[in-house]
């Protein structure tokens, strides 16, 4: 199996929410809510889902927790901010600071004010509409590729 | 915010688990499990931690749910496998069902055998050891950077 994502899938409760605090909040760019057109119903999914390029071609995808659950053929399970988290690295501690009142101003909780951490690192997180983390981070040790 | 993705940190139950998954199952090539000398406390985290190098030097990192409740301040939450998938592309029908039989025989459990998609594509998903889902997919609308 080669080493590689091609995209992220994050289950939503509500679509028009989620894009709205990902597009208007933060900034990422979208055509919208797509794939509206593939219905579902009892126990196959809708194909509504929103989708924001990011780098090198990686895709975040919005899509609805019943529909993942439909799809992958599971039970809905309740919000769980444990399961994973999404790193995202910036130049400075200064834009650590100013992504986290970016989010805040969103709407975003912000569960963890930035800090410095033993291992070198200076990150803090905000929760999206769903309880998803994200950490905010700058790792001096690291060079970003823009 | 710039539309990046920097890592994808999954909350696991024992690392030691994950890593032999991951990297003797999948095979993803990893040092192993690093930042053992960060030993946490009742309310630190602990650095312990998997990391692999996925495409164009996007991160797949290994941490304790435990350690990242305490990381994020927040509770521990129950395994829920509708808060996210990750979608990884590949050139071929064929190639999807060997990819689902490679993660079966590495442990994973396929909850969804591979099946065409109203929308055009063709992905059956695993669950890893923590019931995080993996969507294998083919789209034959979609050119893959190798």
């Amino acid at each position: 199996m080669k080493p590689r994502i091609t995209t992220l899938t994050i289950g939503v409760d509500d679509l028009e929410r989620s894009l709205a605090f990902y597009r208007d909040g933060l900034g990422f760019q979208t055509n919208g809510i797509i794939g509206t057109e593939f219905k579902g119903d009892e126990t196959h999914p809708s194909g509504a889902a929103v989708m924001f390029e990011l780098q090198n071609g990686l895709i975040l995808a919005l899509y609805s927790r019943t529909d993942l659950a439909k799809d992958a053929k599971q039970v809905v399970g309740a919000s769980s901010p444990t399961e994973f988290s999404i790193g995202h690295f910036v130049q400075s501690k200064e834009e650590v600071d100013a992504l986290l009142k970016q989010a805040k101003a969103a709407g975003a909780i912000v569960t963890k004010e930035p800090h410095d951490r033993p291992w070198g690192i200076y990150s803090g997180y905000f929760q999206d509409p769903d309880g998803h983390l994200w950490e905010i981070i700058w790792n001096p040790a690291w060079k970003i590729k823009e």
